[in-house]
Order: structure tokens, then C-alpha cells, then sequence
């Protein structure tokens, strides 16, 4: 893939600026970590994955603005750094388990100077980048079995490239079936209020050549009914010890509806996207975003009445008896799922 | 209410352009047969009681612009704007049903003068007018028993004031509800890709203070997940003889959703959104519109890559199975249907 949606230049954190696509494909720099803070809130990056990877060059935006020579300081303004990055979005979880990992070099008592500690700490945070471009390449090719020669495949918002480092969760086992040679076709559904799936995936989709429709979210039930969807891909933001799992709003309406019409539900997702310390999905903190996502057409235009009241949850649950089977880098995980995945 | 969707003014049409809601509530005055087409078309004026009501208006702008003084030509000419009119939308019954009414005159024996002609086709297109508000008062004293004090109650699209001539269908039960002083809350779900349950049922809720949350069509599921929604009103664009109906695509979604979770889900529609030609939903032609509907943000704003393919059918199909009551200017009929439909 040709698109890098984050990486580490000189110091910086280049990403594709989100917000512009697909009308504009624009690279920004970003050298303050304040700056990061707003383009997560915001969502010029975005994506389970992808919001790990800009966690840990966050905090090496930190160790670069550092200019102190105690150690304990160094440390601590790591320690802030992290603190504050994790405010910015609360139910990915990847987010804050990159935190954690770059958290956990600091603890390492061999690291007794500034200097090995940041060696350390680059060296982590290029390990996070490049793990998460193996796992995915990993996943696509455990998911891409399930996906046959004929079918035609629902995502819901974006699980690409753009929500990972280079090749996506559940768009990247699309991108692997392309390259096994497999036939097939995509609905994207266009993910209101912000509509990842209308600019994201179907603009990364089109890139690679792949054969996509874009459809509202509402039409995914009859489409369904006309037996025109054969399976469904989506991503992740956090999943529970027993299989629930937070994704999109409109993730779990998918999911039932999927079972509904007995259309198989598949959630594509890394190891770090399951979190241990949750036991069910009632525990998973649900994002509320800002109404005005709803009422004016992408901030610009008011399609709804002033002050009307307004819902704008970033994500829903989808309890784990709707999930079909997990994808993950380790493999296909089926029900039942509890000792499963605290196994993985 | 106040607000009249469409009435008769010195030989024009005066209708709400319903495109500037809810940012400008503008009256245009019609007076060309292609005029309305256009407004219909692009949904100046919609919702099928109210498409029942400019059909029959529609052809009274064709009486008016004759000027033949042969009867038999006069007649070819009302029925040629009958057969242009009914070329503006296909799925909305009502349309149909209102020029057959009105072509039902042209076939009285008696009428045997152009003068005596005119002023009968005057005369029906006001009784279908006055019937339609008379209409829309008795289902919503019937609907009205279904909302207790304390439910919150989900719509979709726009079922309203601004669906029929000036009270609405199954927003008209909740007009209904609040004289009878009962306590209630609503969700409005926004309606992709016109936006109708954003732009219009928000604004005339609010015009009459009811108290109105709007949502995405993607909440859906999750609120009804929380137990957030009690019962579920919705209109009718077409209605076959065993009960399937249909109405704004999303409508099925919400139906599947309903019945997953256990939640009543009413259709409140008049007697002329019943179709006795069409047996069963399969039957019912689906209106398959424009795709810059979807890609781009009200005709303005790319949202989607150039070129991206696009399903955007105006309506589904949702079974009568899920469908717990229709509500009618007759009473409320429950399943089975079959019988009853065909009696009423």
C-alpha cells in the first residue's frame, strides 16, 4: 500500500490529515503534543490501531521537547505526557495500551540515564509501528480464508489503512483476498454522523482497486432481506474479557440484524484491542461527541433546528453472542469465547 | 397548527418549500403543472397524504390553463396532466389514489359541460384536502391510546404537519397525546440521505413543543438495547393487501430492530395508502434516487470519492410480521391482517 497513515520523520509525526479526505489527500506534520491532542479530538487521525501508534510518537514528541537532565523529571514529564494523551479519547483502548507499553521502559531499572531511556523508548515506539504492521498482515491473511469467490462483503466505518499504520483490521482481509486472487465485492456503509465510511473506506477501497458500493446505514436491513450481503467485516475499539466489543455506533445494529438474516458477523481486531481488566461490555466507557457532528452537515451547514436536543455516541456494544467469530493475528477465535481469548 | 403544507389560493398552489427547512420556512406559490412536478420531484413538498393532496391540485392548475371549449379535449387534457403527474414519484400510493379520484368525475355522465365538469373537479380536490386533515384527527384519536404517560416513543423520517395537508399521521398521535395532556418524549431518528427526521420532524416538534431528541439512524439499536424507547410510530408510502408496507428506507431496520427488541412498532397510515391491486410487498415499486443525495452533503459538499458507486433506494419493504399495529382512520387493526385489511 502506497498510503501511510502515521509515521516518525525527523522528529515529527507525519499523518494524512483525515478530515480533508476524500477530497484532498494532505499530509500534515506534527511537532507539539498539544497539537496531537486536537488532531485525535478531531479526528485528522482516528481508528483503533492507528490511535495507539500516534500514542506512543506522542510521547516521543514529549522526550524530544524534554530538556531536562534529571532523570526522575525526565520521567515525570513522560508520565504527563501520557496522562494527558490518554484524556483525548476514552474507548479506543489500544490508546492507552501503547501508553502502557511505553510506560513500562520507564520502569526498567537498567535504563538508570536520559539518554538510554530515550534510546529505549524510540526503539519502542518503532516496535509499536512495526508490530502493528505485521499483526494486520497477519489477521488479513487468518480472515481472508473466510471470505469466498462471489461474495459480496458489508463494512461499517473505517477498519483500513487509515485506522492503522499501512494496511487495516478488517479492510486489510479485503486487501489480502484481492491479492489471493479471490472475487468479491464491498458494501461500505457510511457511518453517520461523520461518515468514515463514504470518505475513508470507499476512497482507500477505490485506491486499491477494489469493487466497493457505498450505501446509507439504513439500508444495510434490506439489503440483507434480498440476501445481497454474505458477510460482515468490521473493526474494533475494545473488547471485553467475554467477547463484547465496542466499535462505531451502528456496529451493534449491524450485528443484530445480521442475525436476524443469518448473515455471518465477523469482528477483525489485534490482541491489544482486548482489554483484561474489562469483564463485559457494560464496563467499556462509550465516548459522547460533540452535537453539532449531528446537526450541521460536517460542521458547516445546519440541517437540524437550533438548540434541538441531540444523542451523538461515538460507539455502541455489541454483546458477544452476535459475533460470529473473532479475527485476530493469533488466528480464528469461535464461541464460546471466555476462556478463548483470556488464553490469547 | 399553524403551518399549512399545501392549500388552493386564487388558482395557485401554495405549498412550503420544505428543501430550506429548517433553516427558512418559505411559502412558493405554484402555477404551472411543471412547476409541481419539479417541486415534487426534488421534495419540495413530500409524504404521502400530502403527494395525495398536490395530485389533486395538480390537476386543478390543468383545469385552469385550458382553455379548449370541446369537452372531449378538455378531458384529454386533465388526463394527460393526470398521466404527467404520476410520472413525478412511484412508490407513494396516495398520488395515485388522489388522481384516480379525480379522473373518477371526469367519468360522471352527468357532468356534461365543461363549466359543470370544472366546478366538480373543485369541488373533489377540496373534499380530498378537507378529508385529509378530518383523516389525519381520527387516527391520531385512535393512535393516541397507544402512548401512556412516561413512554418515549421513536420516528422516522418525517410523518408529520409537513407528510399530509396539516396534522400528520403518525406525528399526529403525538400532536393528539399532548392535547390530551400526556407526558412523553420522542426520538427522532435523522433519515439519511434527505436528512427528513433532522431538517422537518425536529423543526414542527419543536414548532409545537414537544420534546424531541434527534438521533442517527445508527443510535437506533443501542437505545433500544437500554430500554430508551417504548414504542415505535411510523407512516406508510404504500401498503399491499396482507400488510407489508412500504415506507422510508430504514423503516425495515427499525421494524428487524423492533422485534429483536421487544419493542411495539406502529404504523399509523389512511385507508388511501392501502393498495388493493398489490398483494404482497414484492409487488411495490421502489423509487431508486439520485445518487449525490448520499455523496455529497445536501447536493453541496463532497463526502464520497468521485465515481464511487451508490445504492440509494428512497424506501424498503418492512414484512407485516413485524409490524404489532396499523393505525387507521378506521381504528387500529392488529394481525392478523389479511381479512381485515381487505374489509376496511
Amino acid at each position: 500500500m502506497k498510503i501511510k497513515t502515521i509515521s516518525w520523520v525527523k522528529n515529527r509525526i507525519k499523518i494524512i490529515d483525515q478530515t480533508k479526505l476524500p477530497n484532498k489527500l494532505k499530509y500534515i506534520y506534527i511537532s507539539k503534543l498539544e497539537d496531537l491532542f486536537e488532531a485525535i479530538r478531531v479526528m485528522r487521525i482516528r481508528g483503533a490501531p492507528a490511535l495507539g501508534a500516534a500514542a506512543a510518537l506522542g510521547l516521543m514528541l514529549a522526550v524530544h521537547k524534554s530538556s531536562t537532565k534529571r532523570l526522575a523529571q525526565f520521567k515525570k514529564e513522560i508520565e504527563q505526557a501520557a496522562c494527558y494523551l490518554g484524556k483525548s479519547r476514552p474507548t479506543a483502548v489500544n490508546l492507552f495500551w501503547a501508553l502502557n507499553r511505553m510506560k513500562q521502559v520507564m520502569d526498567d531499572a537498567k535504563l538508570d540515564s536520559i539518554s538510554k531511556l530515550k534510546r529505549a523508548l524510540l526503539k519502542e515506539s518503532a516496535a509499536i509501528i512495526e508490530q502493528d504492521r505485521l499483526i494486520c498482515r497477519k489477521m488479513a491473511a487468518h480472515g481472508a480464508k473466510l471470505i469466498k469467490n462471489g461474495d459480496t462483503v458489508l463494512t461499517v466505518c473505517n477498519a483500513g489503512i487509515l485506522a492503522t499504520v499501512d494496511y487495516g483490521t478488517a479492510l486489510g482481509v479485503m486487501y489480502r483476498a484481492k491479492q489471493e486472487k479471490k472475487r468479491f465485492k464491498v458494501f461500505a456503509s457510511e457511518t453517520r454522523p461523520l461518515l468514515q465510511g463514504a470518505r475513508l473506506t470507499t476512497w482507500e477501497l477505490l485506491q486499491n482497486k477494489i469493487d466497493v458500493t457505498l450505501i446509507c446505514d439504513n439500508q444495510a436491513a434490506g439489503l440483507m432481506k434480498k440476501k445481497l450481503i454474505d458477510k460482515i467485516f468490521v473493526g474494533a475499539d475494545r473488547i471485553a474479557c467475554n467477547g463484547d466489543t465496542a466499535n462505531k455506533v451502528g456496529t451493534y445494529n449491524l450485528a443484530v440484524l445480521a442475525k436476524w438474516h443469518k448473515v455471518p458477523f465477523y469482528v477483525v481486531a489485534p490482541l491489544s484491542t482486548f482489554d483484561k481488566s474489562i469483564k463485559t461490555g457494560k464496563q467499556i466507557p462509550i465516548e459522547q461527541r460533540c452535537s453539532t457532528e449531528v446537526t450541521h452537515n460536517l460542521f458547516k451547514v445546519p440541517v437540524a433546528p437550533r438548540g434541538v436536543k441531540v444523542l451523538n455516541p461515538a460507539f455502541d456494544v455489541t454483546p458477544h453472542e452476535l459475533i460470529t467469530a473473532f479475527v485476530t493475528e493469533k488466528g480464528i477465535l469461535r464461541p464460546p469465547y471466555g476462556k478463548k481469548i483470556s488464553k490469547i
